[in-house]
């Protein structure tokens, strides 16, 4: 067992992050629809389903393939539609209901004449984290891409959807809060000015932080958060869970031990956990929490002990002595991932359910 | 076609970057082992086949097996020994001559007792990287090491390696000769110290800067770079190689167009490029540099355009008005990748040889 880097799944965990994030949908009458693509699996997307979730968020067209041949039939691709793939959109718009996201006009239009199917898109807001989306104040490209749906073509529009990342920056609960209120209004504005002539229009809203953070999300009428399924450093940091919160580690051998350096050598690397960090307190890099296999689950992370420093397969980890010395090459230790989205998509060949 | 992310592969500079290296470890009588962690495909490998190279490096025991089922059978896996993997290296060892780091007596010994086919390893110096091996001065640990060679068991021992790996973090060419030279002397030094008792011993060096840049490498008896088959912005960084010696790009649609931002927004991230970057002269992040596709290859990089930031599946394009305005949603852009081994390693099942 372990022989090599696994990604280790605490399905415990796992159901227990989503009881909650669908409790606080339930709680706020909200649709929820989770992101699949931090866990981009049929097994786990099993889990939202026994819980009674019916619609899902992914960000490519191949993960909407992927659960749509899993049996998922209401899906949303979170992603500026890639006119290239407009072929296979209008296929998977034939067996499931499909939203897109469009964000110009010209992808709009591009859309209206290349597709037979009847598919939904949303109008993607960019509400200050200034990657994707129109801001709330285009309002001469915003009618006229609404307008659009209004002509003889397969086009439904179901209304505003906005990506917070840049609570991901944020520096306290307050701030996310703040990023979180300046958002609704923006979308509650727009969906007010188009609510009488698409009367079916919704506001949707993402984002880990802010929906594990905040108790009313009532501003918004789905909510479509994906991390905390199994959540990670970065969201411990920001506030969103606890260490015990976090479902997944990754599962590394042991292969060399320098007491003089306090450092263990593990296989597990950047093609395992990806190179995403956190800084710590010293501006040093963190790729990732330290803990201890048990024989079922894991311990809470080791004081002090961090992933310093990633290579193609090599881990270095920085930890005292008194610790280091209980390991010996051979052994296995816990990698708590910075980014679990990414670290899952890089083990999605080398997991084990727990 | 290029519907989604793709890594392609220009095979005529790959030919071209085989030779140039292939010339220097035979104009300075190296054994040639080159690293195929960085591209870690057979197609790629019948490449160096073709050439007339039989013996290679590859970083991990599941790529050895994957080379050892495409008809190679001289091959060091140039990472410290995962005990754990025992079995499968004994497996490997029976149908190949099978090579193994190894740097402690512990692993050593534990690796003698498992083992049951004739297996060579080598002892890994640490020439000051710091991230595995053995100082050269730990002298009481290696002659312990080199005994266990001379005792019953199937292990044979075959030399001394290093990695250099601190030549990617130097100032200047002559920065990095001058770690080389230190590398040089310490293997050297062991080497002489027992090669009486083991007439056959080698040393051997890696790491694709030292190798781009010198010219005289015959202080080593083999050479192991990997990544200068494909090189990327990396290299191109430390002078390793000009812009037309990169010989991948990833084709990335162009999602978005943001004029007023001077930003494209690509279907293009963090899972198909990986995170690593290198800092710019104002400090900002660059993911990789932008090229312009054309019928059967890409243009020198756009000036002034980089990917300035990647999110799961998108990438943000930097670029002036001028040359943005020249792109449209649905059209596509090439990436130069910071690290193409890693960028190679998400992209292995979307490759396209030009």
């Amino acid at each position: 067992m372990w022989e090599k880097p696994a990604l280790l799944i605490d399905t415990e965990k796992v159901q227990r992050n989503i009881e909650n994030m669908l409790r606080k949908a339930i709680e706020n009458r909200l649709i929820f629809r989770p992101h699949f693509k931090t866990h981009q699996s049929a097994d786990i997307g099993d889990i939202f389903r026994k819980k009674g979730v019916a619609k899902i968020t992914v960000s490519s067209v191949s993960m909407a393939k992927y659960f749509a041949d899993n049996g998922w039939n209401d899906i949303t691709i979170a992603f500026p539609v890639n006119l290239r793939e407009a072929g296979e959109i209008n296929e998977l718009a034939e067996r499931t209901r499909l939203n897109v996201l469009v964000d110009s006009v010209y992808s709009a239009n591009k859309l209206a004449q290349k597709l037979e199917n009847e598919t939904g898109f949303f109008i993607e807001i960019d509400n200050g984290y200034h990657r994707s989306g129109l801001l709330h104040e285009d309002i001469a490209e915003i009618d006229e891409m609404v307008a659009i749906a209004e002509q003889n073509n397969p086009l439904e529009f179901k209304g505003f959807l906005t990506h917070a990342g840049n609570t991901y920056a944020a520096g306290s609960k307050k701030e996310i809060l703040s990023i979180m209120k300046s958002a609704a209004t923006q979308l509650q504005a727009l969906k007010a000015r188009y609510a009488e002539r698409f009367p079916g229009i919704i506001t949707s809203y993402g984002d880990t932080p802010s929906c594990s953070l905040a108790d009313d999300l009532s501003d918004f009428d789905e909510i479509r958060p994906g991390n905390f399924v199994y959540y990670d450093v970065m969201q411990l940091l920001l506030g969103s869970c606890t260490p015990d919160d976090i479902a997944v580690a990754v599962a590394c051998p042991v292969v060399s031990v320098y007491p003089q350096r306090e450092e263990l050598i593990i296989y597990g690397g950047a093609v395992h956990l990806s190179k995403e960090f956190v800084p710590n307190d010293r501006g040093a890099k963190i790729y990732g929490y330290v803990v201890r296999l048990t024989e079922n689950r894991w311990t809470e992370p080791i004081p002090g002990a961090y992933v310093a420093s990633l290579s193609q397969e090599h881990g270095i980890v920085k930890m005292c002595s008194e610790d280091l010395l209980k390991f010996k090459p051979g052994d296995v230790v816990g990698v708590l991932p910075v980014h679990s989205c990414l670290t899952a998509n890089l083990l999605l060949k080398n997991r084990q359910l727990l």
